[in-house]
């Protein structure tokens, strides 16, 4: 095992999705590392979340671009834990989450792009979707009466709805990049009986007992059909402007740096750096410091 | 100096404000500490990071109330600093930061409260103001001409204007309060000379210059008129369900500790605990329990 975690992402990212099999991605994965190699990975990660928390700093600054991070996954797969392990540390001033859950009524009255894109992060900030747009081409595909309740006129719900879908979100995707917004998308890819020991576990423990809803299993008796989802979703929409990483997700501490070394990448790929001043500005600076410096009292 | 902080930040709040001096609040006190403490400080800052990224975990599960923190104060008194060294480590998941700015047009065809109101923090949540609706009993009634640019009914604005802004908020606040919002607010109390001594780091140091805006000693020339509306302001909208901390702001480093131990104190106040199941949820639990275990495969 190398002692370098950089371009340890680069193998599990996919930003051409013609060929993708989801089946050629091993959840229990955990690349250079041995079972036993989980505390060196979090002594990584630590090293990755500071390096992440400068580069957001220079992000904040410059002011030009900003990182959207959409996280979907299996219930279970560690969304959550990932999201509050490899973001706490970051200056909650230039990064903000935001949940998606079942839609309001009021939600499900404009097209499903709309409350998602009320969200996405101003300049200099990095906006992570807790789920995202992309329900719309999972839950929603695997149960067609969530699509009814949007109330589509039914001319426009024909047999091409899913491919429709997915071009329209690469679209939206597209809009988004030659607008200043970098988009990673992570599936934390679970297994099966993974999840099941996370549930069990929830169960058991009192203090973990509210993550779990009964609802919760009838998505896990639909595994096959949320995996076509999966499969269907990455491929197409991976594109290099908007890469999908398939996260082997049954060990958490992999899971943790495999994001944190992805959202490095990209923010390094960026070259940030802090505002360089004008000509002018800096004449300003010389004014207002003579100013300061020649205050009575 | 005791090696306790639990109390630490009580000294500097205002639950009434009917008697309160600015002049009486020192920029410069470091209460139980002295000028070399500032390494106990800061050891004694992560512990209480530690207690607030436990008790927002409870906050988040039990799902009931939620925690608006205002922040108020002159340029450079290290309000986003502050956010910065005391947030970080909380889980991003349940924290919001909201800066609020010059309003923009669509802003300003509002109520003073509208651009606000539509942030404040879920239940669940900690919500955080970079400046705030009290940006309008401040920055406002110093600068008249920005009231001016709200372009309110002509009878509207009388003599009794800020009395009545003093009103419309208390009461707003009380609202939230009865509402589940527990409300903290800080005003950051640096003083004119330390103010001057960050304006010429800002402006010597190139990593810093961008931090600086000519419009600042504008600002600054008016020093005299914004503690009197600060202070007006405090002794105005001071209650015990939405206290006032007059946090020394002249060393960031107590600066930061007292406003941990003034968040660790209300959460812990609130009595925060993980949400407890009803004998229902508990039958439920045992019917996944025995779905997941009877599994095939």
């Amino acid at each position: 095992m190398s002692g370098k975690i950089a371009n340890l992402a680069r193998a599990y990212r996919v930003t051409d999705g013609s060929t993708f099999r989801l089946k050629r991605h091993s959840p229990a994965d955990t690349g250079p590392f041995g079972a036993a190699d989980d505390e060196i990975a979090e002594s990584m990660l630590s090293g990755s979340i500071q390096q992440m928390a400068d580069l957001q700093e220079k992000l904040y600054a410059q002011d030009h671009w900003s990182v959207l991070l959409i996280f979907q996954a299996m219930d279970a797969a560690g969304k959550d834990s990932t999201i509050k392990q490899v973001m706490s540390g970051i200056n909650p001033q230039g990064c903000q989450v935001f949940s998606f859950k079942a839609p309001s009524e009021e939600e499900l009255d404009h097209d499903f792009l709309w409350r998602t894109m009320r969200c996405l992060p101003e300049r200099g900030r990095i906006g992570i979707f807790n789920r995202s747009y992309y329900e719309e081409t999972l839950i929603v595909r695997v149960h067609p009466e969530i699509l009814a309740r949007q109330r589509l006129p039914k001319g426009l719900v024909g047999k091409r709805i899913w491919s429709e879908r997915f071009e329209d979100i690469a679209a939206f995707e597209r809009y988004l990049s030659r607008n200043g917004v970098k988009i990673i998308k992570f599936f934390l890819n679970v297994s099966k009986g993974e999840q099941k020991r996370r549930f069990l576990a929830r169960l058991d423990e009192p203090s973990k007992n509210w993550k779990f809803s009964a609802g919760d299993l009838k998505e896990r008796a639909r595994w096959g059909e949320y995996m076509t989802a999966y499969e269907a979703t990455i491929r197409h929409t991976a594109r290099p402007h908007a890469p999908w990483y398939v996260v082997p997700a049954d060990n958490k501490w992999f899971t943790r740096l495999v994001v944190a070394s992805a959202i490095v990448d990209t923010l390094n790929d960026m070259k940030l750096s802090f505002p360089r001043l004008t000509e002018e500005q800096r004449e300003q600076l010389k004014l207002a410091r003579s100013e300061l410096t020649g205050e009575k009292r």
